[in-house]
């Protein structure tokens, strides 16, 4: 298990907002992230369910800290919020920074398959193994409660982690989510050059393709799902509409609120992240006692 | 009057976050700037109070947009955020970005009277005039019901703007203000740079100066500021407690707030954002209806 250097620490809405970095098994590389405390986590001896928030293409372990607004309704709720970074960074692999859609800041919470990613762009086994474990050993947080999210590539990673590792996250919901990327500009580019060009490799990574091929209703309490209707990458990129009939088709509850006006940004997140904490709240904390108002 | 140029423009919380560029006469440059209205302006012929924020050193007129989560309190209470930039920029000026403390990202909101910085370094010009009466012009704000804020070098500006032009900012308050610059190391910097040597013309834009010399009390609904006691800059910078002394003396109300273990970022600044806003919508919505809840 690999020890925690802090970074920084910083003090809000009555808990603590703290970056770490740490040497990574599963990237081979040094990695950071994000962990914002609630102030119940801060009680000697507590320990508070934790949501895993995956962030979108060319963002950082701390953008979501900085732009989302979200640690007030944490700090309220009682929930510790855990923010990888996008994608290993520091590596000597070709072209890892030729694009803002592929290599670094763009890992697609996969492991890589092809050469030369292979090696490094390992980010499905750092999430849900290394981080995961990582965090239960070395901070208050509760693993048997645990829920994920993610913003545009992170809202697919949090759809397809979640599918990919039955009853490791407990809720679920997404932002903006690239819902099925065997047949978006993005996915195709990523999966080419990540898993190379077998289509069949391409749809376990689909979140649309895994809920159509779901044995069971994964998450019977419901997943919520928000998108802009004013987000420019909604026509081309997203798909909600395909991971919708999946959910359908199976039987999985599926809340997708769609927003007249609002885009791909953090200004439409900061608008609808107290729901999305509200929601997992509700299945997190369903078995605990109520917090003080 | 300028035209406008807008930038980009992004619903939020059912209002709207907008930046703006327009050539300044103030400055002889370009100059960009934010704003937020709230859902209460988007309506026909409405108008809404609005408040100035100031940011600090280094920041630009995105910070607070992006960083400080006040867009739902705003929405909420019915008030429209404006926000400069804190200094001009693109000039030809020699050593204009040597320094973070100085030139270009650190106006100190006040007009130089020292070359090279007289001719574009007037930020006490372009927000007090040319900013303000833009706004009032262009976009559904009330000026009658302005109020001031900012953050560090911005607590400054708004705590200086505010005393020296009475009557046109309505409500007062400042986070982490730098409160006595002639006693500082950023105040005496910038100050020897703009404005020269003779410290006779410092006071004139110290915040602790101007309100022990203030023959009325300029806000008898109170001034607030809040500041984190792990706030590194707090032992040699900030000087919260001249102020206070001074705020004393002239029997003006204060509400200094002392918070153990918030920093100087903003991490502090979205923790008690809340109540700043609220503190000013109740001296520039008192004699308006109530809102819908």
């Amino acid at each position: 298990m690999s020890t925690l250097e802090l970074l920084s620490e910083h003090a809000c809405f009555g808990g603590v907002q703290r970056f770490y970095r740490h040497a990574s098994m599963a990237t081979g590389t040094p990695m950071q992230f994000g962990v914002f405390l609630p102030p119940q986590a801060l009680e000697a001896g507590a320990k508070v369910p934790v949501l895993f928030y995956l962030a979108g293409l060319t963002c950082t372990e701390e953008t979501f800290a900085i732009k989302a607004g979200a640690q007030q309704h944490a700090a309220r709720l009682g929930l510790a919020i855990v923010t990888p970074d996008t994608s290993p960074r520091g590596t000597d692999v070709p072209g890892q920074a030729d694009s803002w859609d592929f290599g670094v800041g763009a890992g697609f919470y996969l492991d890589a398959t092809e050469a030369p990613w292979s090696t490094n762009w390992r980010m499905e086994t750092y999430v849900t193994e290394e981080l995961h474990q990582l965090v239960g050993h070395h901070l208050p947080v509760d693993l048997s409660h645990a829920g994920i999210f993610g913003h545009s590539m992170g809202g697919h990673g949090a759809l397809t982690l979640a599918l990919r590792h039955p009853g490791q996250y407990r809720s679920l919901s997404a932002l903006a989510p690239i819902c099925h990327p065997t047949d978006c500009p993005w996915g195709e580019k990523a999966f080419t050059g990540y898993l190379g060009a077998s289509r069949a490799a391409w749809e376990a990574h689909d979140a649309t393709a895994l809920m159509g091929q779901s044995p069971t209703v994964p998450y019977p309490d419901g997943i919520l799902i928000d998108q802009g209707l004013a987000d420019k990458f909604l026509p081309t990129q997203l798909y909600p509409e395909a991971f919708e009939m999946a959910c359908r088709t199976r039987g999985q509850p599926l809340t997708l609120r769609r927003h007249a006006g609002y885009d791909h940004g953090y200004y439409f997140i900061q608008s609808v992240v107290a729901d999305h904490l509200a929601h997992h709240a509700r299945t997190l904390r369903a078995d605990r006692a109520p917090l003080a108002d």
